[in-house]
């Protein structure tokens, strides 16, 4: 497939170059040449009228929850969770979790992201979920025995029969490891884990995220949480962190130079109260940060271009600074720096040569991405100003979205089938 | 005109109803019914798979600044405004003001907003501008003297050469005044505006937006910004303050007690580093609070549903409590608020019997707005899932947008044109 003459291409290479009027050339799912005048015989796209840039990588999500959006937003996240999440994802099913990632999977795809990294329970639907959309995903879920050692090993067993149905599927899912929550994992859990992990897979975990959290870990364990994960092991370059905002300088300079990865969540904290996550602090001491959207019964939408805004105005609030997070930073947080968070640095994330077709289309005529100032102006109003809408999307290199309409799934239907399933 | 069996209809009338399968009856221009089973001869709009809510009103803007979009995002409001804006604005003129102002309503269409407070020069250009749209609109410049009150005479006659040239349109504007800022506008000025103001007209002025203006407001005048704005006697029920952020508990209840509109603008004040105006304070004290989108190029959009997620998120930083702003609160801010903001509360601002016909219409289908919970999870979902694209718009009686196309501008052709323009 040769997509032509595409009128920007925001590459995120390792110059960071936005190219202008340049073809992409696609061999089954990989970008094989970025250049002029290429042919090819097959489908050709005129990319004319499109800014072309990488798909958007969602680095934290719990899919199914998208049907609880709406439920509650005056409550933190204990009397969220505890008095009002709690009890209606007691009634979650496999077929309301197959549903539920499908509408997720809409929302994500029509804003651009091409990558999720799931946590949450009935493995089995969110499968089928991805694979009948096509695009790509990291699945696992939050492993808890309540902090109670005599439980872990079922847990553990669980898993192992999750990592087994996951790699059985044949579309672009990966498997990931997944613990709940300092407070609901045993260190006798922790560490079988982490020995388990025999295959090196990322590790999730919610860290740092309350100060009920930070103060109950000083009570139960007598450290910090991240001082506590450090001694149990779990902190190297499988540990991915999810929050982290109650950390000290001693802490971000470990996830540093223990090469953990941060997931960043900006409106779920500010919309629970969470707190404010150090996040500029954090990437000029060296830690890897990406942002993720959370649960959309939390934030309440799946929009990376939003969560993108957010997360600078956020860290100029907390730092005092303008130019605490730019707009390239603001960018790298979800393509290349979430690639990196994967482990999928060498293959998505980035225009480049020899890197899967995970590719968005924006139309260069959308209201919020006009005026188009150069080629910074172009990435500021991507940050800054664009609303999302994106026009079509490629994974591994298939279109998933066409022209704003969905090609591999029934966007009608869907919403209807959600409309009849008795959320509460 | 019949707007028939709209599934919701959010009414902001005085019990907050949310009515469900009603009609709205329109005639001219206004909302004569709402009920079962209305019929009229003339048009019926099917509106079953609808919901149906209040225009959506922008309290503070500069429209043509949209021009300026994407040129910076990495300094604060001084740095931003002297070092970036200023010399691009010294090029403004009037033919850019015009497309400027409707590549910015065209946005506020799409995006459901019917009527907006603009403060900007260019004023012939603007009312053309919306004159074409037929969007409702408050128009007014900032006037300054630069502290030097021998200029004083000179800006209030140009004022009342823009007030007389906004009264003979036909359109759906009314002038209102505005002084542009605390640091800019002598005594002198000030109180000649306040004389000249016997139509009681609303007056604008940003006010107590940065430390440094807060600063400089001591060391030049000796008073804190709105200490001095009430002795000069500016301080009543016209007074128009944009941002009030270092404010006292003092001034609030002046504020309060004197009948002061506040708009609050959370984007540009996280953008450019100006602090968070304690929105939830000043509501429970009794100020009227109404959401401002300023300008396109500090924001950088004109989605009035994400200046109210944002709102809401911003004061739970601010106060650390979940139900600071409740979604119904965030919602008033937009709507019943801001137009009492404008003297409009009698006009618009709900869907109720004898208001002006300001109605906006959101396909229940839109991904971001599903699944729709009830009530309750309606209004938050509007608040803080929706993407803010709504289906239609209608300001006055007449449609503006329709099935999501616009009826009165050529969105490509003005896109095209600002294409042309010569921004730098």
């Amino acid at each position: 497939m040769l997509i032509k003459n595409a009128r920007f291409i925001v590459t995120q290479n390792k110059e960071r170059q936005i190219i202008e009027n340049k073809d992409i050339l696609i061999s089954e799912n990989k970008i094989i040449e970025i250049g002029n005048k290429l042919s090819k015989d097959d489908e050709v796209i005129n990319a004319s009228n499109k800014i072309v840039i990488p798909g958007l990588i969602n680095s934290h999500i719990h899919s199914p929850m998208i049907l609880f959006r709406g439920i509650s937003d005056e409550k933190d996240l204990h009397g969220w969770l505890d008095e009002e999440i709690a009890p209606v994802e007691s009634r979650m099913n496999e077929e309301k979790a197959y549903y539920g990632t499908l509408l997720s999977i809409l929302e994500q795809i029509s804003t651009g992201t091409t990558t999720f990294n799931e946590m949450y329970s009935f493995t089995e639907s969110i499968i089928r979920a991805v694979n009948k959309s096509g695009i790509r995903a990291f699945i696992g879920k939050g492993l808890r025995d309540g902090n109670n050692p005599e439980k872990a090993d079922d847990e553990i067993k669980k898993y192992e029969r999750i990592i087994q149905m996951i790699k059985r599927n044949k579309g672009l899912i990966k498997p990931v490891l997944g613990l709940h929550w300092t407070l609901t994992c045993s260190d006798e859990l922790i560490k079988k884990l982490i020995e388990m992990n025999r295959e090196n897979f990322l590790i999730n975990m919610h860290v740092s995220e309350t100060r009920r959290e930070f103060k109950e870990n000083l009570r139960i364990f007598k450290k910090r949480p991240i001082e506590r994960l450090k001694e149990l092991g779990l902190l190297n370059e499988n540990f991915v962190a999810i929050h982290c905002i109650y950390v000290s300088e001693g802490e971000i300079n470990d996830l540093a130079r223990m090469n953990c990865k941060v997931v960043h969540n900006p409106t779920t904290n500010m919309k629970l109260v969470d707190g404010i996550c150090p996040v500029a602090k954090m990437l000029t001491s060296g830690v890897n940060v990406s942002i993720g959207s959370d649960s959309p019964a939390s934030n309440d939408n799946l929009n990376m271009f939003e969560e993108m805004k957010i997360t600078s105005l956020l860290q100029r609030i907390n730092t005092k600074r303008a130019n605490a997070i730019t707009s390239q930073t603001a960018f790298d947080l979800s393509t290349t720096n979430a690639a990196k968070t994967l482990d999928m640095e060498n293959e998505i994330g980035s225009i480049d040569i020899g890197k899967k077709a995970d590719i968005v289309f924006i139309n260069k005529d959308e209201i919020t991405i006009n005026p188009i100032l150069g080629k910074n102006g172009l990435l500021s109003n991507l940050i800054y100003s664009f609303d999302g809408r994106v026009s079509d999307v490629m994974v591994n290199g298939k279109f998933l979205l066409k022209d704003y309409e969905f090609l591999t799934l029934d966007k009608n239907a869907i919403i209807e089938k959600i409309r009849e399933l008795n959320i509460y």
